[in-house]
């Protein structure tokens, strides 16, 4: 069984870990905020990191915003960031259509179960699409929708992928436009399978529940996830920031998304925090997700690293 | 590898088949009609088993309606039944509640993922019960929902179990309470968790892809469903109308519900059709979901056992 350092109070050890970084990938929910509530020093935490030179990028699976929306909520919680240090998993996606799918026209339209955030990051990579916030389709489903859902005449012969991200307004009627293009052979893309999403000190449904997962359950197949832990993902980060990967950090608060991805993609390390979902007990049990190599109890215990 | 008898155009082979059946159990869709079309010789098939004794029951595991309303599509498609041949997938799960589960009040009211058919069907068994096609839950989730949903404050703690059959009007809203009753200890049971079903010639979402599926997704549990193959609704059906299971045989065109579901109830045969999803080629595969013990062309080939 792998062990975890623990970090929190020994300055010394901060520093020789500190030391091994170049680049930090930095969970956001768990390990910044809790919902609307922003952890103490977790400003000074960042600029520390970067006074001492270090890249911070903050990767989150959160898909209904874009880059620029989340930027918002890091300067509306008084967090300092630029908006290039964002990688959320709808601009994970449109990278990944954009360039490495890279499907030749005519057939290369996304049909989208999402909100704007997607549509915006899709738009930035000049990919075209329809669904997402349509509000034509924000409606019950008819007998014209069943029959010319069914007999291909409503739908748009240019679809080639159906990208399934957290749609606040998911419903019937989308649910059967994105099953009929699957089974016309669209690549079947989700910007995250997360189950469920912290919210208000509890759990809601989470894109992997909303739209993948009643879309898997129809057609058999599983869609390539565009999030962490999926590899996917660390690989459209890798290509953006040209990042040396074992000089790079993951932190996070989740072993089977955060600790497991920066452990697949053979980052240098992994620093789990207990401020989010996964405890100690967690990664010392028998069939844990993933083992952290460092941890503290809270991201800002990293200060203790002041000089 | 078990044999398949084939009966079409073999009238002794028909009616050494009829004379070991009391009750005849029907899969509808696939079998009497597909979509609107009714095929050929049905009803006077049905007329010919009923004027030699025998009993047919309709087995559905179409959950959006009630007995009642089932009816009226039989009648308007002009096939002679009575309502109380019938048992749907909602049905079976009123019966499931009310005598099987026998949860003591207060806590045993259901918030149900459904359509009138199901609350029709709890309200004949005496079952409370909320969701399902209240108007107010048929809106975007809002602020004070994320609140009072994650608090409790807006839940009913009288819940006990979560129905999640086919919901035409599925939103996030919906499934966000249902998730909670879920986390909250409620009894998670599906009317039925076929992915899809045949609509127009093509498929679209089912009541296991609608509801089931997502609210699997987010808690990790699998419901108990009341329709075919469940065995819960074989007991359903043997306690509703005491029939010999020896003496039975299920008719279905579908290998993965129908025939397994007559084969796992151990009843005295099973027929298949080739009217509807399953053709030869599925049972004589050698991952075959369940091999009939029967089959003909389809229903209206029993005729030729007439005198």
């Amino acid at each position: 069984m792998a062990q975890s350092q623990y970090l929190t109070g020994d300055a010394s050890a901060i520093n020789a870990f500190l030391d091994k970084f170049d680049v930090f990938l930095i969970d956001c929910d768990g390990v910044l905020w809790s919902g609307d509530h922003v952890f103490d020093g977790v400003a000074e935490t960042l600029e520390m990191l970067r006074s001492r030179g270090k890249k911070t990028v903050f990767v989150t699976n959160n898909s209904t915003k874009s880059r620029p929306e989340y930027h918002k909520k890091f300067e509306s919680m008084g967090i300092p960031s630029d908006v290039e240090e964002i990688f959320g998993s709808a601009y994970s996606s449109a990278i990944y259509i954009s360039r490495i799918l890279k499907l030749p026209p005519p057939q290369n339209k996304v049909f989208v179960l999402g909100e704007a955030g997607i549509e915006n990051e899709l738009r930035t990579e000049g990919i075209r699409f329809i669904g997402g916030t349509d509000p034509s389709l924000r409606r019950d489903i008819t007998p014209e929708d069943w029959k010319g859902i069914a007999d291909g005449s409503l739908l748009d012969p240019e679809v080639g992928v159906v990208l399934a991200g957290l749609d606040w307004h998911i419903n019937y009627l989308k649910l059967s436009h994105a099953y009929q293009y699957l089974r016309r052979g669209a690549i079947f893309l989700a910007t995250n399978v997360d189950p469920t999403f912290p919210m208000n000190h509890n759990f809601f449904p989470g894109a992997g529940s909303i739209g993948a997962a009643p879309l898997a359950n129809m057609t058999g197949q599983k869609p390539v996830a565009l999030g962490k832990p999926s590899q996917a993902m660390m690989d459209a980060i890798e290509g953006k920031f040209m990042l040396n990967r074992e000089r790079t950090c993951m932190i996070g608060d989740r072993l089977d998304t955060d600790i497991k991805f920066g452990i697949e993609g053979k980052l240098g390390g992994t620093l789990a925090v207990l401020t989010g979902v996964s405890k100690r007990a967690d990664w010392e049990a028998k069939d844990a997700a993933a083992v952290p190599a460092f941890y503290v109890d809270r991201l800002s215990d990293l200060r203790a690293a002041e000089r």
